[in-house]
């Protein structure tokens, strides 16, 4: 089995050496761009790690684990231009760099080149691939438009906000585990579990993003501390307070949401001492331990001995740790 | 066999009977927007005619043809946003009717909806089809760009635009020959045909359409006569002038183009004699029945019997005929 060092060597040894046309210079260039921004590379990552339990040859999955990142990568492009974000990953996005229509067309075909190495799978396992890959990316583009819808509305539910980061992050994480498995010989069932695995430990690291912006370590975490809380994004600690404030406590943080930002670092202080009094902080750590507990019962049911399980759950457990 | 007329009504039913989800709306409503919009159904009805070509079951390619209409059409919803075109088919485009985060993203799903019905081509032809329909939609992309990246330029070599209608246009109307004739059961051979015939029939279609812009019966066409010609857009008719026209008259083109458009029916006059003057209307006419007699020395080839390749005789026929 390979340790997750060498198989990270290998997906960017793979990533690094895509090779696109030199021209046109603004369809391709854009694209080698956002993939040499780096990343954790979770996603392949965990569909090698996913047929290294069930086969030797993590090489079976290879394909279809650049086909993912590709589209991964593809909806960060895209988002980004929706977002009108300015940086990611610490650089300018692409509609800045270039402009936005670059953006556009880059990304649509980078959606086409993460096509073309999904259908690079061995035929036997094609059509289920496809069907789980077209599934996932089409839920992905349901999270990301109710997510936009999201922002228009004052408050949200949780259990919808639940279901937004379910499809926007979770089902990309889980189909990512799902088509490792098949494609290293797993039944549907094992193949199954892993899925259930992945949407289970996607919410939890979502939820755990969401945390990080707020009660992360400075000096480690790749962003800024409280820049959803400055940009009065919707993520599910804003959303419990928006549910659970009351009275002079909700006046507060709506001034906080309404009012345009002066101080960003007040404005961080304030709303972080609202989350601290009404205990947001350890409902959403509750949230993410059970999402946890969630994936790892489903990953207790593989039957599988434990030292072929361990570097995925030392990967993951790892990630769960992690402050950046 | 079936006529023309037959097979454009399994095409119209089976469009008209695509369903998607109800919500979220802003994703999908778009997509049922843009193909209530009709169309000729073009590269749908080659796919099915190739197919009948060698089979008398053209549901055998049902699936494919309707995965390169719903892909034409997303390269249509995308291109209207970079174009920042308001009207398609005397409609709102979608990024005027909704917004441009909407057209972006619905656009987005509306790809992988293609690949979707791509996806369930038979396994036998997974494959291939699955890589001639990336390659050609990568192509589609390459199109695009080479195409935006004209408008930046003043002059542009004639055989570098007919490299890139082929690209933007051509190749999917290859495709979709290509792809019928495989579903249907014909041999590499006869695929590769039917592509060669596409390619330089599709590059046929998009010159009559420049050619029509001005030169069409304003009763019948469907666009208003000289739109290309007041936007300046850089059609065969126009690089043509452009390249061949000297002294006074380049001159006159010139001014014509660079000066803000005061009155376009003016405009459109003195363009239209411009082109008389350099007799550009005859040049075009003559590319286009070069192209046309191109395409049917590749179709001829086809060792079938005449009234098997009739049907798909006429269409073609009637299509280039169209004064719409």
């Amino acid at each position: 089995m390979l340790t997750a060092t060498e198989i990270q060597k290998i997906i960017n040894q793979r990533i690094e050496s895509l090779s696109f046309p030199a021209t046109p210079a603004d369809l391709y260039d854009p694209i080698q761009y956002i993939l040499s921004l780096g990343g954790k590379r979770l996603r392949p990552t965990l569909t090698l790690m996913a047929c290294n339990l069930f086969s030797d040859e993590v090489e079976l999955a290879i394909e279809p684990a650049l086909g993912i990142e590709l589209f991964h990568n593809f909806t960060l492009l895209h988002d980004d231009i929706m977002d009108k974000a300015d940086k990611r990953r610490g650089h300018l996005t692409v509609h800045r760099k270039w402009n936005e229509n670059v953006a556009i067309l880059s990304g649509d075909a980078m959606q086409i080149e993460a096509y073309r190495h999904i259908s690079l799978t061995s035929v036997a396992n094609l059509p289920r691939v496809l069907a789980r890959f077209s599934q996932t990316a089409i839920e992905v583009c349901e999270g990301q438009q109710i997510d936009m819808d999201f922002e228009k509305r004052c408050e949200v539910p949780e259990e919808d906000y639940l279901e937004m980061i379910r499809l926007k992050t979770a089902v990309l994480v889980a189909a990512s585990l799902q088509i490792g498995a098949w494609m290293g010989g797993a039944t549907e069932q094992e193949a199954g579990l892993l899925y259930d695995f992945g949407s289970s430990l996607g919410l939890a690291f979502q939820l755990q993003d969401d945390l990080l912006d707020v009660y992360g370590d400075a000096k480690t975490f790749g962003k800024n501390i409280g820049g959803d809380i400055v940009s009065n994004k919707k993520t599910f600690l804003l959303i419990l307070a928006m549910n659970s404030a009351t009275g002079s406590i909700k006046e507060s943080l709506l001034r906080w949401i309404k009012e345009p930002v002066v101080n960003p670092e007040e404005k961080i202080k304030a709303v972080t001492e609202i989350y601290d009094t009404l205990g947001i902080g350890s409902i959403c750590k509750k949230q993410i331990a059970s999402f946890h507990e969630k994936a790892f019962v489903a990953f207790d049911k593989l039957g599988l001995p434990l030292s072929r399980k361990q570097i995925l759950i030392d990967y993951v457990s790892a990630l769960m740790q992690r402050q950046t």
